[in-house]
């Protein structure tokens, strides 16, 4: 296995991930700005598939028609001189004035049709880029006082939001899907569809919910304490796993935007393997970008923003090495036997057993020996744990 | 408004709350258990209507069947004779050591059949005593380790073990509901379902949808991170809310079961206010027990117990009176107003327009003064919130 | 007592707070800048004593002398005007990118000489303004990465600083004090002496440690998870608390900002208690300025910004109201006993003992009833919590 | 390098963490009580140097004088068959009934001349067993409600009674240090002294500050969101480095007690290069135990409990190993020059400079270039951190 990345690999960065001036809440930028053409061609040499935007990212807000005309022109024409895939396109709800109570969900009627509407315009440029995933990430939608906002109705209004939007896509013929984005707090006290699963629940109350998956990213959850290969777990066990946003992150604080790997770098791995290892006889369980929504360090100049390019790519073509010798060594696979990790996979019921063959069965409660579990049938947790730190850290 | 309650408040409690006998991860038992008969005598007398327990709650796991029903008995008598309901049953899968992995999700299978078992029994044990809500906290379901858990696997066996308990409870003919308790970790490092989001996601992939909703714990989601009106809200907008554990958590650490009101009060008076006068017209948005969920702290001797039952049901009632007084409050209502929180209630569309007459709307759009949000069109959401501390204050 | 502030009330806001244009990680301003003589004429009417800034606020890192001169001028005519007075100062080390990896800690030499410079500049400044209160602020001193920072180094280098500018302050014959204002993280992923307990470590190593003490601020303790109040209290134990930030935290997050108050407002009201009744029989423990440190959210134009203003005050006399009542009502008193709460400043010896008489006495130890404290010798704290929660809500 | 642990590496580990019979705090016993000779000789075999306990580890709390000096006998007898040394000893103040308030800082002052005479009565037995370090956790010191303690009394107390002891130590001449272990909560809400700089601002404070220094926990400090690397360097740049707890924790979360790297292993990762490479020339920087506090996990029998034994010493000397290949490899050399990650350690002022002389330096202020740090300058950081990641990795 190599650890350069090339195409094959389909990693994807968001323009404003390099892009981004280093700006933030307590000081001005320490970069300048990269140019949409620098970035693309920077990152096809670097073998990066594919790339994604706000559309503010390309064109400010301010912009003319004629002038975001001649930005998008820009981009075609770079990413067809490279090669690089624009693999999702997703709209800035959060950061001009109008926005600072939400988009979708701002309790002023009239910004929320705006934000349609700036939405539905970004619609169309996706599927003229030919983009297949529109992501949604809410970060105004929300509250600081829980007096401001009745969260029902702005439940509501996403959903009317979402449900619009759907019927746009379906009937304009668009091969596109939404990805939601979760995130529990930050820039809003608490934002709505805060984790995975919020998301998830939200989905199912839609118009359509085939039409709208996911799209985690590891520090939100994290930010919420949650484990991160657990909610991709779940995403992928509801079939919502649309798409992806890689980064790090340490631990319940501000979100940090790290490089992938840098944060957590032990969920970092299992998360690599449930990704590439996790589908049916040891094949990939997800088959979409591997995107990385991160910030280069405000520390950092322009080589220090390639350097975290290459990082991001570096640190998960690494796991991926290190799952799949994970998986490969017999040790391990005796050890996982040990623990049952997979007679989770076997169900409880017999074949066609229900309730009553169940209850008829005393071996599984009246001469269950449930005294045995104690000083005895212990499940080898921790030596598994250490065999994954071992071959995490290569030392097997 | 009176502070001192009664049946019609519909509070109810968990034996094994009073019954604490104080052992922690740290230290050993401060006060003896509390019997049965006695604690429900003297909820009665302080105006509780209803009672709730797992079943080791009552009769210790290893009882024999004459020891299990001499305890059932004796329950049955003081409820007779007191008129305190059995509004809910749940079963206790995370205390002997036969579920150290799990019980519906254990590694185990044959620890899943035995949880299985244990929980139809209880089942049945519901029924008989009238009790309309089943709760199930998987509190053990869960790993520290990544590698240990296959967690799409122990999903599906999650899904199983409802499926199969929603055929018994339909066939049997039981007017019972499943409700979920989500929490994020403790006594496992990461626990399945994690939030009540992860809870609701859940549901949705289940095969009677209708018979399962949720029991969301004020500390459990306040572990996380999330704001617990937030979660409430979305759980009543899927129609989702069976139950309620109320208590009081004092921030992302350890679940401290403080009583109701101890810990996050200004959560705790929007979350009075979402109940009480979230319905239409103002009227309750939920009509179920307010059942408290908490622990007496360690340091108290049974005085003190009585003293926290009572300060649960105090500060509820209390909380309740504050947020009628915020509604009623013709400056509040002008406060609302301006901040437009009812505005959002208005859906966003016009009554029958689709995307085509929103695009030709120049109005949302086009012509619409997104420069005017720079410095004007505040929100006033902190006058809001400064109006609503003054009221949970009593200070207007 | 009176909920209008006056002079008296010793309030005091900082310029950088409601001249804050709301600009945030993830937007841009939704205000214009509040200019230096509209906010002190604002201030001024609104009963406040005092403000603060960073030399920043005042005139940009950019200004020649001349821009600086020009406006130092205008303050100094607007503060005389309305009485308002200058009594703390601070200097900004993190907005610029020279600041990028800290001032006194950078690992490049000359930013850090630099840094020393920036602040002797405004230490004079100070000084001619009669402030009494230096405030340090190491928000960039820190790391993302552990290797990117020998912390050893780094502490070394903060403490030649303080020394440093100790001595100048001495020798200069200026009238100031220094406070560190202790944050855990952000903007750095690790921040350098991250609570009051670092910053009380970090001081016992200064050369001239009676110079300097801690300006506490109550939001970065929360992010921590850690109880304000009690770190206010360490401080007093150690006599360090020479200044103060008020405002308010919902739990570890990023740095919310909020109103006083309008956070933990139950940790709020237990500090209002120590800072107002916390010295010898019931006086205040502290007679510093109470300043507000805080930002009226992006959601707010200027009249929210000064509803927030008002807020601040308001939430800190109305706590100082309740607080006063708590500590009068004579069933809180008799509770207080019950407690023991006060039997904690006696000391465990008797006058004169030492370990030779303690060992003596049979009582402390052979005869001692530890099993009494088995279901007995309750500490009476939920009783004694229900009371203060009473007294905070008004309700009592 | 080996990974197999001998004396020589210095590893100790608490009896209570093997002996652990795995009952938490919603679950009983998983396994019996693990016998001190059979965890000393089990410990002996497999190349352990140290062991620690708390009195009650060895004798429970009522053991009779002859069933305590039996078990100190059985104690002495297998140390001395085996070769283990009793490093540390450390007193339980907090798992009996008489201290659900505390012990040196209970509001009841019989319970705090009980502790007092606990302690001195153990502290015998350290200097008779030849432990040279007396550990102080004061698990239970701390308060679930701000009202209930008076935190300048209780700090009082704290005082009090450590001076005594160290009174008692110095004056019976043993031979031992304290070292007060930091813990922000769990099992009270709020512990006094929370982290590591509250402890070191409190060692200030007392009356033998040279005799008291600190025995750090990772989780304890990862339980606040800190970063324990930082702690262990500023407590090595005050001298306080006394002893250390290793474990594991992942995020702000209920006490773990995971095996030391199976936490944040990148953190860990940093501690061990710090401890093993921090001192003059490379040289370690710490010569005490390596010590182990954790709990092999409640899913674990016998065996898993020495699997996890061993683990916490192969993680350890397997990131000790990395540590200096980190070190050693030019490339990292180069960068960390490039970071000027060293040059945090050349004082700030040229020899003998002090604030005239700064003050004079016209390249330190006006003629410095502030504005090349805009575009330029960049720190290197993000390539650093690839690189110990990479060498953490083993990649490298």
């Amino acid at each position: 296995m190599t650890l350069t990345p090339t195409p094959g690999d389909k990693f994807s960065f968001g323009l404003w991930t390099l892009g981004w001036n280093a700006q933030d809440q307590f000081g001005g930028a320490t970069r300048p700005h990269l140019d949409t053409v620098e970035a693309v061609e920077g990152l096809a040499e670097r073998g990066v598939w594919g790339i994604t935007f706000h559309d503010d990212d390309i064109f400010p807000f301010e912009s003319t028609d004629a002038e975001r005309q001649h930005e998008i022109d820009r981009l075609k024409k770079v990413t067809a001189d490279t090669g690089v895939v624009v693999e999702m396109v997703t709209t800035n709800l959060f950061s001009h004035p109008v926005f600072k109570d939400g988009g979708f969900t701002s309790n002023d009627r009239a910004v929320r049709r705006f934000a349609l509407r700036k939405v539905i315009r970004n619609l169309d440029l996706a599927a003229e880029l030919g983009a297949t995933t529109f992501v949604m990430w809410g970060g105004r939608e929300g509250s600081e006082y829980d007096a401001a906002k009745d969260i029902r109705g702005a439940l509501e209004r996403y959903r009317e939001a979402v449900n619009l939007l759907g019927d746009y896509v379906v009937e304009k013929g668009y091969d596109l899907r939404f990805a939601i984005e979760p995130k529990p707090n930050e820039p809003r006290g608490d934002i709505l569809l805060p984790t995975v699963g919020h998301a998830l629940g939200f989905i199912a109350t839609l118009e359509r919910p085939e039409l709208v998956g996911l799209n985690p990213e590891t520090g939100h959850e994290q930010m919420a304490g949650l484990n991160f290969t657990h909610g991709i777990a779940q995403a992928l066990d509801a079939g919502k796993l649309f798409h992806i946003d890689l980064n790090g992150q340490r631990g319940v604080k501000f979100d940090q935007d790290l490089v992938f790997g840098h944060g957590d770098v032990q969920n970092a791995f299992s998360l690599v393997d449930l990704l590439e290892n996790g589908g049916p006889g040891g094949t990939p369980a997800y088959d979409g970008p591997r995107h990385f929504d991160y910030k280069p360090s405000r520390t950092e100049d322009i080589a220090g923003v390639w350097d975290s390019v290459e990082a991001n790519m570096r640190m998960y073509l690494l796991l991926k090495e290190r799952a799949a010798a994970f998986r490969a060594d017999p040790v391990v696979q005796e050890a996982l036997a040990a623990s049952k990790v997979d007679e989770v996979n076997t169900p409880t019921l017999n074949d066609g057993e229900g309730y009553d063959a169940l209850i008829a069965d005393r071996a599984s409660y009246e001469d269950f020996d449930a005294a045995a579990y104690f000083g005895g049938k212990g499940f080898g947790f921790v030596r598994l744990q250490q065999l994954a730190m071992e071959h995490m850290l290569g030392a097997r």
